[in-house]
């Protein structure tokens, strides 16, 4: 009896167990098969087919350590097959992990490095795919420009209140760049024996007065700065306003006063500069490279309000390269939706670029003030539309001045000291000023301190105040 | 006993049950965790992330059905948040479904849209995928360029025969649009007196004199057909020599024989004509348009032989556009890999290309011969030394000629017929000649074909032979 009691409580126990290991069965099944469902949401995982083989390509390359001072891409040089780690300036080796001895703090460029962390942290919004057959017409949705692209710069310029938009035509280029010539040209008289002369207030941005010599259109010529015609009166000027000012980044209008105006508002955005109104000029040029810091992208925009000038860009921009990028294009079109979305949240890109700028500011100023070698342009905190409040100044470039008449070559001095700066000269001023660009990346920018210090140092014995930098 | 027998033998039986089950559990489990595995090799889904977002994104809109007449784009116009389908020429609807009756056939414009269904049926092989903070710079791998694109535009002419480019400098323009001016400046003569004069042989692409004209450099100007110059003995010549020429496709040479000659080798690849032989100028322009058929991007390239002229347009590529597009780069890094590594297989693009266009030069000629009214440029089978084999001609255009009398403006003969084609004066040709683009999509080369009938019909009644269009 009890043996048969034993095989029948075996029998229960086999039972119970195989009834568990068969419900086991069915949840491990219903698992496997909803994993593999095609009805599920089209975010996930599952559902990937022809984006999987480039995906996984882009995150293996992004997964490259490069020790924080570098980073490798999809595109980059290859070695064994792999794209190599591209280090920030003064670091070396396959993982950008050793520093270079004696090497200079490069603050020349203005490459808007300092954001590239904000697309690091926000990976997920950053990315972007394109098909094969992405827009491979010459024409997309509106003529050589996205419409949709063109709406969302519009929410943006209104969301920000750094421009009216509205009433103005937008014309879109490779980089503001090729839209600064475009207009000189839209704005010049045609088959004229008196070109336009184009103008800017010392000290300006390079690039009017190189251009404008090197593409040497019959139309219009290169006659420097407003200050020479202040009190003239020729007329026909195209006069070029950029505000914040680059190099020094003060807000700037017009000195002549003429009609044809060129706003160059790259620095226009909240990074940089407080937004006391909306900017309304009849043409006013932005670019990406200094609101989502996608330099290397190559795209700008430009407003412009009379018909015929806007007909005569999009007309030069049709024969110069029949518009830009469509891949940009739709590139951007996701930085813009992004950067829209985030505003006001914890991701706000304007809240990051200022924080970072501004701290840059406050470190190189207190380093600056701490001998009277050098000075530094006057900024002052501004009350600003965007964050709703008094700011502090967070400008693009510090505009150094040397003080001391043994100094007389201000970039030169740098240079002697290990920083490679642009001299005053090339924004139409004296060799006592040079700019340094606070845009790169914080390795950049560090070096930039480091190399600083014992130029202050030398020039007083005061070298306690600045022993915290 | 027999009792007994009995639950032994259920119990046995519960053991076997249970150990299958125990079994299929191990074997299912042992699943589950391999397929969330974090070591399985990196072409699998479940490693994504970051790029999850994107790419089920890029999936859910290349679904979207536009009945083949259409497709949309991740950056389409939107329509309740969905991007709309963007639909071919003669259909509407929102899924492209509805035929528009007298819609007119559009061949006027040599959007390369013959090749977006090689890139549709490639789709895991043309996908990109860009991050956030991919390429950010101004800087790239070789200042404004990327040195394995360059690498690979070099070994893709190699493997074609379609060109040699040993010992020629490289640059990359915003589409080769921008690379005509910017060779045109550098091949031109400075602060001169007597500017370079730029010509072109008839039929020409209109680009070349527009462009000169607009951009009005005061070093150069445009002057015209060289047969007004062929016994001149004017020097200071820059001349344009497209081979094969736009719009009659014959392979061209030189005939001022000058020193400055630009070769645009735009259609100089085995889609469009036989490759007799390596194209060695000393400054020959191509483009991605016409090579993979992105002309969307906006990408196109230059080798140069001498070195001044390589920095002179290097100058004005700077002063122009700070180069071409990272983002494009970085894409048709991809396509210029993919295309050279299906050379010779079922995927080779240019095998793609040129059947499907000698179809379609095949039935359009038949049309054509089947009455006198037109006439088309003559154009006969050629050694190819890609294809190694005698091949048919298939041009990306057709040079119509109107060969009556009553007929003297041939694209407004066409335009009454419902063809949209590119009159002859375009081309510096006359109105008797008109130029139908072979390029764009089967919708439009059916519609062509379509409307052509009728126009052959009319002109004599010899309407059987064509009864099989």
């Amino acid at each position: 009896m009890r043996e048969q009691l034993t095989r029948e409580t075996t029998a229960n126990v086999y039972l119970v167990l195989f009834s568990l290991s068969v419900l086991l069965n069915i949840f491990l099944l219903c698992q496997h098969f909803s994993f593999h469902s095609p009805s599920r949401p089209s975010s996930t995982i599952s559902e990937l087919s022809w984006t999987r083989r480039a995906a996984a390509e882009a995150e293996a390359v992004a997964a490259i350590s490069c020790s924080g001072h570098g980073r490798a891409y999809v595109d980059g040089v290859l070695d064994n097959w792999r794209p190599t780690c591209e280090c920030n300036t003064c670091y070396i080796g396959s993982d950008c992990s050793v520093l270079l001895s004696n090497c200079s703090a490069d603050v020349d460029s203005g490459d808007p490095l300092f954001l590239e962390p904000y697309w690091m942290q926000h990976a997920a919004k950053g990315a972007v795919v394109l098909s094969g057959w992405h827009r491979m017409s010459y024409s997309t949705t509106d003529h050589f420009k996205s419409l949709e692209l063109e709406n969302h710069i519009r929410l943006l310029h209104a969301a920000v209140g750094n421009a009216i938009t509205d009433g103005k035509y937008l014309v879109f280029g490779t980089g503001s760049t090729q839209l600064i010539n475009a207009l000189v040209y839209a704005l010049s008289p045609e088959n004229t024996s008196s070109p336009a002369s184009v103008v800017a207030t010392v000290p300006y941005y390079p690039m009017y007065k190189e251009q404008t010599e090197l593409f040497n259109g019959r139309d219009y010529e290169w006659e420097g700065a407003t200050a020479k015609w202040r009190n003239s009166n020729k007329t026909n000027f195209v006069e070029f306003v950029t505000s914040p000012n680059n190099p020094d980044c003060l807000l700037c209008d017009s000195v002549l006063g003429g009609s044809s105006v060129i706003y160059d508002h790259a620095y226009y955005w909240p990074h940089f500069t407080a937004i006391p109104e909306p900017a309304d000029g009849d043409a006013m040029i932005f670019t990406v490279s200094k609101l989502s810091g996608h330099a290397g992208s190559r795209f700008g925009w430009a407003f412009i309000k009379d018909e015929n000038v806007y007909n005569k860009v999009s007309n030069y921009l049709q024969y110069n390269s029949m518009g830009a990028s469509r891949d940009t294009q739709s590139r951007i079109f996701n930085y813009v939706k992004v950067i829209l979305a985030e505003i006001g949240s914890n991701a706000d890109i304007f809240e990051f670029g200022f924080n970072k700028l501004r701290k840059r500011w406050q470190r190189l100023q207190a380093l600056v003030n701490s001998s009277s070698r050098f000075s530094l342009q006057q900024l002052s905190p501004q009350y600003c539309t965007y964050f709703k409040k008094i700011r502090d100044p967070s400008p693009a470039y510090a505009w150094l001045k040397c003080e001391n008449e043994e100094d007389a070559d201000c970039a030169e001095v740098l240079m002697k000291g290990g920083i490679i700066s642009r001299g005053g000269t090339k924004f139409g001023s004296s060799t006592q000023y040079t700019r340094l660009s606070l845009l790169k990346t914080d390795d950049n920018f560090e070096m930039l301190l480091q190399k600083f210090k014992p130029l202050v140092a030398s020039s007083d014995e005061n070298t306690s105040e600045i022993s915290s930098f």
